[in-house]
């Protein structure tokens, strides 16, 4: 049946349609993917991240409840045995169930990378896909200012290892901008003031005037606390937010002096730890306007921007959280981490030109007659067994057909060999760079000519 | 709101159940499915195969129609936009959209190297999973014995280099064996030709005899023919399947004799190439007992069976089929390929006990007073710039207890500092294999005592 099903008649072709939201990726930018995910994981493993790995799928309610867009946006289903499933649109909490389900051998703290595809229905617009791949790194079960140095600065040296160019680390603190909130409204709720941090989020997309717009009307103020508040929130310069007034009009809160103490220890190791290092191009910056939107922060929060492209948005962003798997579990798992959008940055390496110019590498085998194909395969597996990347015509035929062949996939240089080569024991070489060609070559001599040329 | 369902008091916690079928992989089988992966690109890149990717969703439309057991495992739901979009079940058929839709911009013949997750809604079995990896290699674009020869070496080469030991093999013929099957029932129907295939792919699981039962279900027959027909495909001996009495039995097919003679050759090629390889315990036979269930096969079939291991059935399978994208393009397009089962391998590996023996490398820098934090940073700083794997303690706190951390965590020395050591710019170390340990060594001798310790 399925024979029959499969031989359609011309008329009725299915057009090949992919659908809205989701990439192909063709080999020039799979292997710019292939080599971020390399470079995070040799960076992440330098630092002793362990790698893991969850299913794509969980249970409905694993995912759901984590905020009115991510519940809409969930490619939810039933499956074969009427389970109410969903395909995962972050690493985060499937990680949350991943803890509570195998805390009991697994070892605290526990840092951990992960780098996997997630799928949302939102909306797709320039860099923004239904299907993406995710790079995280947490430290689970520990609250402390090392963890949170160790995050931000493995964050700082993977994006240094990948040719993006200098970039700016904002750091934030969700219990500090909590509290600079209530100095100024001492009467807001809980609501109004995750209103008030949804609005802060949006400084950088709409600027100053709109937020305090935005303020006034949850806030119903007449614009002067809202003005103040964010023109103590706003970096003053480079260096970032100026923390002086914000220790002043905090200082009778001993919890908060102490946060704000961790932050600027913080921020100061994460400097230390990457000024020197050959190539890191990244800059941090104490910026208390950094909000994050979700629920779940209790810390420091951290967004970074690429200074040549800050329009794409964030590229590594987290925080730090009081409790990853308390829908799960009572035990107490305080954790930090982040992720690093993986596409963004490929789509970035595009734009900004920066790939890696590794074309022209590489041997055709180009055969001209049937009777010297074993022979051409003897010379594929001398030079493959010496790493030497090989391709050769899967068919004998015209030498000119072939060459034109190679060019096309980006060799550096061309082995001809015929029935008159396999009898003498000898190889014709093209360098595709040069132009220069040699004849009948000693076979004997294949790997060292190869160096030479 | 998203807050509010957060918010859970005890007795509402979520279950953290996983999906039955589903895996989650801790740390140490990560890293064996990472190395796989890495080692199957590794050997493929050498071969210049491309890698490509394709998004994990398709229209029904695409997925459907290859058959009744694939199409009731399909994981089909419709989306918020009231499309009927299903998860892939293969890299094939993907695969064949991906062709039909880029081929334009495609050079052919096109090699291609494609790693990723595909799902199907089966029974879980030991060493059967809803979710599960394939490595898929082809060769589109041509017809060809060189093709054929390619991708069989190619995967003889990556599971040469996957330390699963010895392993053969088995090499089919689809056009061969229909031939054979019509030489002795020469009224058979497509359909009954088909159930035949079907029986004889059971021949490893249930053996000669009930599969003789299952031929005369279909021919009608009276076991005479049935059994000679078994005897034929059977291999006789390590060589495979003996030709000769099939060169007799269809030497009046021309067509066929050519098919026979270029099997012989790439069988002889494909032992050529491996022949002498250090390390490479493949073995090549011919076996036309091999069918393959699934219809779109025409040329060679191919089975591998792990030598210590059968009983997990075939670990790289695949065979030539005419056309990959017919249901997409009028545009003939041959090809050659086959896929590797990733988490059955590294389920082979693990049973094996053929796992790395990675332990016991890195370093733990231990603290003893927060006052040291940041000297222990720069340590850590020193010895990831070297290239050295480091973990660090997240707290300040007692040594005794960092210890027994670092010898969890599987790591081979750790290095203790605290103010002491901070003001005299040392370091003590100690060597947790030997048990050795060296107090006050000078900072700057740090590389070097590592690397002599």
């Amino acid at each position: 049946m399925s024979q029959s099903k499969r031989k359609l008649v011309y008329g009725e072709k299915i057009q090949p349609r992919r659908l809205k939201g989701f990439q192909d990726y063709p080999p020039e930018v799979m292997r710019l993917r292939l080599k971020v995910m390399d470079d995070v994981r040799r960076v992440a493993e330098l630092s002793r991240f362990q790698p893991i790995g969850t299913g794509a799928l969980e249970y409905a309610e694993v995912l759901l409840g984590q905020g009115a867009e991510t519940d809409k946006q969930l490619y939810r289903f039933e499956d074969q045995g009427k389970r109410d499933i969903g395909l995962r649109f972050d690493l985060t909490v499937p990680f949350a169930r991943y803890v509570a389900e195998h805390q009991g051998t697994m070892v605290f703290p526990f840092k951990r990378l992960q780098i996997g595809d997630v799928w949302r229905a939102e909306k797709p617009q320039k860099g923004r896909y239904r299907e993406f791949c995710q790079c995280d790194l947490d430290i689970i079960g520990v609250d402390s200012l090392a963890a949170d140095v160790e995050i931000l600065s493995c964050f700082q040296n993977i994006l240094s290892s990948l040719n993006v160019g200098a970039f700016t680390q904002s750091i934030g603190h969700r219990q500090i901008l909590s509290a600079l909130i209530r100095s100024f409204f001492p009467e807001i709720e809980a609501d109004g003031e995750q209103q008030v941090l949804i609005a802060i989020d949006k400084l950088d997309k709409i600027g100053p005037d709109k937020v305090i717009l935005l303020l006034q009307e949850v806030t119903g103020g007449s614009a002067n606390k809202e003005q103040k508040l964010i023109e103590l929130l706003l970096p003053g310069n480079s260096e970032g937010t100026d923390l002086g007034p914000i220790y002043d009009r905090l200082k009778a809160d001993v919890a908060i002096v102490k946060e704000l103490r961790r932050l600027e220890k913080t921020v100061e190791l994460v400097r230390s730890l990457s000024s020197g290092n050959d190539g890191c191009l990244g800059r941090v910056q104490i910026n208390l306007s950094v909000a994050r939107g979700l629920g779940y922060y209790t810390g420091i929060v951290f967004e970074t921007v690429l200074d040549e492209l800050p329009a794409i948005g964030s590229i590594s962003s987290g925080g730090r959280y009081n409790n990853l798997a308390e829908r799960f579990t009572t035990r107490l798992l305080p954790g930090v981490g982040g992720s690093l959008g993986l596409d963004r940055l490929v789509g970035a390496l595009i734009e900004l030109k920066r790939l890696d110019s590794t074309s022209n590498t590489g041997v055709f085998v180009a055969i001209a007659n049937d009777g010297a194909m074993d022979y051409g395969f003897g010379i594929v597996k001398t030079l493959r067994n010496a790493n030497i990347s090989v391709d050769l015509a899967m068919k004998a035929g015209k030498i000119g057909n072939q060459f034109k062949l190679a060019e096309r996939l980006g060799v550096g240089s061309v082995i001809i060999v015929g029935e008159l080569e396999k009898e003498n024991k000898t190889f014709s070489l093209k360098n595709l760079i040069t132009g220069q060609e040699k004849r009948d070559l000693p076979l004997f001599s294949l790997i060292t000519t190869l160096a030479e040329s």
